[in-house]
């Protein structure tokens, strides 16, 4: 029962570090700091602010004229110092341009957390056991938008051009950092198909392991039911080898489609036919409780009564 | 219309590397070997790899006595010869006891693409405008374990210990890479409470962005109806402040309870008195069409008749 990693009290918390400050002299260590070519006046110290879930984090931005073998054995001071005072994990942020102190953390058993752009955080696990540090991202987000013209009964389907089985398929892609689900989709539905849209429901949702194209991490992957606003099709030739309204009912009969299109087109013909909020999962902003943020929650439409019902009767 | 980053197409294809070999055989770099300490075999030139969507992959592992000033100039050299050819992106895969190499990249434009464990990923873009490479994993994958009792109408919930307000809420965490949600609701549930219990289906998705818990990435928080398999409570302490079987009608009633319960309390209630099916989003396994692997996919339960269809009528 891992109080660090398995909570998510504990990952909500990592927002709110203490700013108590803690100092490791590291007197020990700073006699090795003759090895400096040219010792900046931090090197007698490495600077760690405490976190409270017993972490240590240190930005090396400071640093950037000490010597790797001096940052090497100051580190090994400073983590034996942290041990005895009982930390349980050191976190090392390191500018991309200071990356020649990554190989001596390493070698003192820090590993890769995760980097992005301009900067690498690495870690170390002092405390018993295994790891109980929170991972990185695990997932990608793909959403594909299904376009149906319900005055029609047309759907709009593309097949993609560099795929050794040309497919129908409901466009989509990737959504961007800090984009939401339904964006994605009339995003990715207009740069595929150029067709303008407007998010109705959230349709189906599929997760994926081990995915190649995601790195090996995993994928998820979301079909929205979206509703045209237009309908003359300008598709992108990069993307697409061909793009057109089909039929629903052709599109449920077809064989030249993935499983989960055609799943989800069976979903939208019983839609149709009996009501879209027997398939439909509605969308709603609420208000973040802890972080004064907001989001957006997902779930099958809940009756009015039941939005104010007080009990069980 | 981006054809690298847009279409899902091209991540898929990233797996099917083409194993043709690009020798970048600088020659006119090798001049400056003169800085090795102790030149390898590999010093004279740079190998990379060539994807079939125009970028370059080269890996690091040779070059492990390789000088980082002989490093950044060879590279250098490379990538005027990959421009000229047309290349649009280089991938740079540095292991972590190679990161020395890490600064000279970025001298040249280079910049984390992502890193983990023992190895991190640098990318430059070549080609014209933006950069259209794919990104790294977005998003943390939460969930949470709705146990549900139908027979005592209770409801099994929960107080975190390290929140400021101790709101009643449903016991879970993040998810663990590689594991499905449904397997990490019931694994949250057991480690929280002590309660055994078996997924039944999916209920709500929450998207949340630039989560400070998630190191600045996105949040999915997913709720999955459970039932109980065990009753008796035995709660993590170091998690937990309480632990009860509520009656799901004071949870509907409560105030001291966040807005996501408050709703998934009520939709419950909802198909508790009209059919779980009302509110149920039903798991499916299924193949991958490309990649040999199979997927879990939720939606609505879609009608028996609607599964074999044929048509409109």
């Amino acid at each position: 029962m891992p109080p660090l990693r398995s909570g998510r009290c504990w990952f909500t918390g990592l927002a709110r570090v203490r700013h108590a400050m803690l100092y490791a002299g590291l007197r020990g260590a700073s006699s090795f700091l003759g090895c400096s070519r040219d010792p900046p006046s931090v090197a007698g110290e490495l600077r760690g602010e405490l976190d409270r879930f017993g972490g240590v984090s240190v930005k090396l931005d400071a640093l950037d004229r000490l010597d790797t073998v001096a940052f090497q054995r100051a580190l090994q001071a400073a983590i034996q110092k942290w041990r005895s005072e009982g930390r349980v994990a050191v976190w090392l942020h390191i500018p991309i341009f200071q990356s020649r102190f990554i190989a001596p953390a390493a070698s003192l058993g820090f590993c890769f957390h995760h980097a992005e752009s301009d900067s690498s955080t690495l870690t170390l696990w002092l405390g018993k056991g295994p790891s109980r540090l929170p991972g990185y991202a695990t997932h990608q987000v793909g959403v594909a938008g299904a376009v149906f013209d319900e005055n029609t009964k047309k759907i709009l389907v593309v097949q993609d051009r560099n795929k050794l089985k040309n497919m129908w398929k409901f466009p989509g892609g990737l959504s961007e950092p800090g984009e939401d689900i339904g964006d994605t989709a009339v995003r990715e539905v207009f740069e595929e198909t150029g067709i303008k849209s407007e998010f109705m429901s959230l349709l189906s949702i599929r997760q994926q392991h081990t995915n190649p194209g995601a790195f090996g991490k995993s994928d998820m992957y979301i079909i929205c039911r979206l509703k045209p606003r237009s309908f003359i099709i300008n598709f992108c030739q990069h993307e697409c080898l061909r793009c057109e309204w089909m039929d629903l009912s052709d599109l449920v009969k077809s064989e030249n489609t993935t499983p989960i299109t055609s799943r989800v087109a069976r979903l939208l013909l019983y839609g149709y036919k009996e009501g879209f909020d027997k398939i439909d999962l509605t969308m709603e902003e609420l208000p973040a409780v802890y972080t004064g943020l907001s989001y957006k929650l997902y779930h099958k439409e809940l009756p009015d009564n039941y939005k104010t019902v007080t009990g069980m009767d």
